[in-house]
């Protein structure tokens, strides 16, 4: 398994997208990953949101901004994947990604993902190859590919936590064990 | 496996949540579900956009609105299900869930949601005790309950498709077989 495994947010664009970007990145996090790096638009209440999040909630998790895509991508030391709805079936990337504990870097595109993007990534990796979603697609990517458990962990230095035991998660009786 | 999976959206915002309920709706159609209903504000331009999509794309995938949350709610035949943080440990309820081939109602919240929605639901169910996004929640949710093979394949009627063997779909030197 891989130490660092941070997401490359291309082409963000303040108002249009900072929703979208939003969950995209509680979703990394959520689901596994260790950073986030934006590029497009500067969004600095993003920033804040997403670092305030993660400090109530646990755990670490950074968010960064790059203007330079290219460049960012060439330096990473590890492992490039790119999510696109154009690429291979993610299982087989997956089984052959459990291989490996090199650092990940995943690259999730914007409105136009240019051509080097698909290049210098060593796998293209799609979820499903219908239309969806970026949110979707790093959340299932991250939960296929990680241990599961991540997800009920508790997390480091968190000061809130969900009490899984509280009224709220009750099953009808006609399912009760 | 259910025959019929319902998604039910509370709480549409026509302007403020466009695009997350549209990734909401399409993510639910790639990952199996087969009908939307959302209530909130009306907004035909979504209804538009989804219907399209899921004509162009192929398979059927129904897209509705109410008025009514509890009304829907008690009149579903079938299972219902609510998403929610608060919820059980999914994998414990999706073991549950397999057991069954009622038809499916998904219900997912919106900014407030109100106590009956938990009261009504025969399981109210986390994926992951973490804030993240009804997006990742509803992808995940059905990757893991229904048949992963669905993803890749074939949907009838549709006049676009992703042809995988094409050159964006490429893995680097070092990974290949």
């Amino acid at each position: 398994m891989a130490r660092k495994i941070e997401i490359l947010r291309l082409d963000h664009r303040t108002v249009r997208d900072q929703r979208i970007t939003s969950h995209v990145a509680l979703s990394a996090r959520t689901f596994g990953a260790t950073g986030f790096t934006y590029a497009g638009e500067r969004d600095l209440n993003l920033e804040e949101s997403i670092k305030d999040v993660a400090k109530r909630w646990g755990g670490s998790f950074t968010i960064n901004y790059t203007e330079k895509i290219g460049t960012f991508i060439r330096a990473w030391d590890g492992i490039v994947v790119h999510l696109t709805m154009y690429g291979e079936d993610h299982r087989d990337a997956v089984d052959v990604l459990r291989e490996y504990d090199d650092d990940i870097l995943i690259i999730l595109g914007g409105a136009k993902v240019p051509r080097y993007v698909y290049e210098l990534s060593d796998f293209n990796i799609a979820i499903g190859w219908q239309p969806h979603s970026e949110v979707a697609a790093i959340a299932v990517f991250l939960y296929d590919y990680l241990d599961k458990n991540l997800l009920y962990a508790d997390r480091e230095g968190a000061s809130i936590r969900i009490n899984p035991n509280n009224s709220k998660s009750k099953r009808s009786e006609r399912f009760k064990n």
